[in-house]
């Protein structure tokens, strides 16, 4: 272990590793002014009284506030409270500008769509270093079912939670075999596909199979393709299309070939769209009931995590989401 | 909000979803006895002097060793000691048993194999309700690579985190766009498919396809199978597979055919166990480059959210890692 006066910034580094959520404490200055700062140092302490304490920077603006006025609020953030807390850790002058708040006990400004709330009076202020520390009791509260957000290392963060069960999938795990449920691979492959099952019985009443599905998509993002762009879009996938392929798409008129300036476009008919928005209802529906299970909170860090496998994977393939000139420009970049 | 003389599991509840990482503080009693309790109120408080704090309930039994000793030792749990957090946060009497300590400065125990660490003299006790403050001052610390271990809402978990610049994959998402890429499945097959793509050229090395390689993956987990079990065990993919299929990996060598008490029975040769251990390989580097790309804890994150996902999709199909016996119990259950 190092020993004391070591480097403050790997000090800050360790103490970092320490999960914590977000919170915004608020409150009004002598001359009535709304008052807020953003702090991760807020806790518990005790239940009976109700109390919870965070600490304050002696060199902040906000501390003769926080040390005149008895009532403050702590507003817990939830994971879309992002911005917020950026907004309230800055220096800015005008931190409430365009808020819409919420009328609050003792006229403390109340921020809305927050995990939870503590409305709270000043019980002690203690001494703590270059920090001041504030014990309030707690005169009432609120909660609702938003995710919280986190933050750890010096990123926000959603907490991933593990259910009190565990989350073996398997009865009995071979040790020795080395094939093994705890492969990413395996997860990320068998998640895929039961999510695609439920999906699996509309291609089926739509009498289409999933490359199908595949081409469907990409035209109802980016219509007018050529074939080519269309197999850029769905190389992802690892499987090839053919001009066969879309033979059938069109005998079952969801396209249409559109030959212009001698090239040959795919286009999506009223049909073909139809049939692709069933699709994603049917995703977004499958989505949901996952979210509903997983909670949503969960479901939101999942999402994070396969967006930042799917850029640590990037196989600098074409952008379904971008213009032609951007993709073109990763193109070249790439 | 709810006013005062409110229900205390509700404040609980709306306290807990403030998410903390998890510690365990340890000392030693006045007897000499190691002493340790796990806490979640713990949190910085001040850079210069360096400070932290936790509060202790004021009836725990540890708590005179607290007041008694000015040294005690933080442990920031990592993602692997949730039984320890278990064992610490009980009433037990050998909470150290069997625990290989390291020697700490003033003989206070240390904890190995933990997030970070931190060695402190009491600064100052507080008065806060039912529970008691701890302030103190940091004499020495480290810390490791391993991530830490996160609670939230009563459970463990894992921080999910957001890198700074943002999750967002495509360059212009359309608003209009009833497809997003913020479609759960479509993340999921993107990461999937990502993924094998290393794996797809290994296949191809071995003129196998996705299909052949499921095969494979079934039967170096349970070898011996017929062809309707081998179809059960890969029915989760939305495939089917044929004894035509089966017959080209005989061909190839990787698999035979053996005929015992009316049953024809798949069995891998040593061929096919190594073509199957070659692909592993292959699965575990990729999954390693993922890992060090978003990091380590957030690899663990996402696995267990696919696992989750997994559960509450499933099927109701046999468990390829259990025995025959278990799965026909699921069957007659389901």
């Amino acid at each position: 272990m190092a020993k004391a006066s070591f480097d403050p910034q790997e000090f800050r580094s360790a103490l970092s590793t320490f999960t914590t959520g977000v919170t915004i404490i608020t409150t009004r200055a002598e001359n009535g002014d709304p008052v807020g700062i953003t702090a991760n140092s807020f806790n518990s302490v005790s239940l009976n009284p109700p109390m919870v304490l965070w600490s304050l920077d002696k060199s902040a603006m906000s501390l003769p506030s926080f040390t005149n006025n008895k009532h403050w609020n702590v507003h817990i953030l939830s994971s879309e409270q992002e911005a917020l807390s950026g907004r309230f850790a800055s220096r800015g002058e005008d931190k409430f500008k365009g808020l819409d708040l919420e009328p609050g006990m003792n006229n403390i400004p109340l921020l809305r769509n927050c995990t939870a709330r503590f409305n709270c009076r000043t019980a002690f202020i203690y001494e703590g270093g270059d920090h001041m520390i504030f014990v309030g009791e707690v005169l009432g509260f609120d909660k609702t079912d938003l995710p919280p957000l986190a933050f750890q290392s010096g990123l926000y963060a959603l907490a991933a939670r593990k259910p009190r069960e565990g989350v073996q999938l398997s009865a009995a795990p071979t040790p020795e075999c080395s094939y093994t449920e705890d492969l990413l691979g395996y997860l990320a492959g068998r998640a895929h596909f039961q999510m695609v099952a439920t999906l699996q019985n509309v291609l089926k009443s739509q009498q289409l199979n999933e490359q199908q599905f595949f081409i469907l998509s990409v035209l109802s993002i980016q219509d007018s393709l050529t074939l080519e762009e269309i197999n850029q879009f769905v190389e992802y996938t690892g499987g090839a299309i053919s001009a066969e392929d879309m033979a059938s798409l069109i005998e079952q008129e969801h396209v249409v070939l559109v030959k212009k300036n001698g090239d040959s476009r795919y286009v999506l008919t009223a049909n073909g769209r139809d049939a692709s928005l069933k699709q994603i209802a049917v995703a977004k529906a499958v989505e949901e009931q996952i979210a509903k299970q997983i909670g949503h909170g969960d479901a939101e860090a999942l999402k994070i995590l396969l967006k930042r496998v799917i850029k640590a994977t990037d196989l600098g393939l074409p952008d379904l989401w971008a213009t032609k000139e951007e993709n073109n420009a990763k193109k070249t970049a790439s």
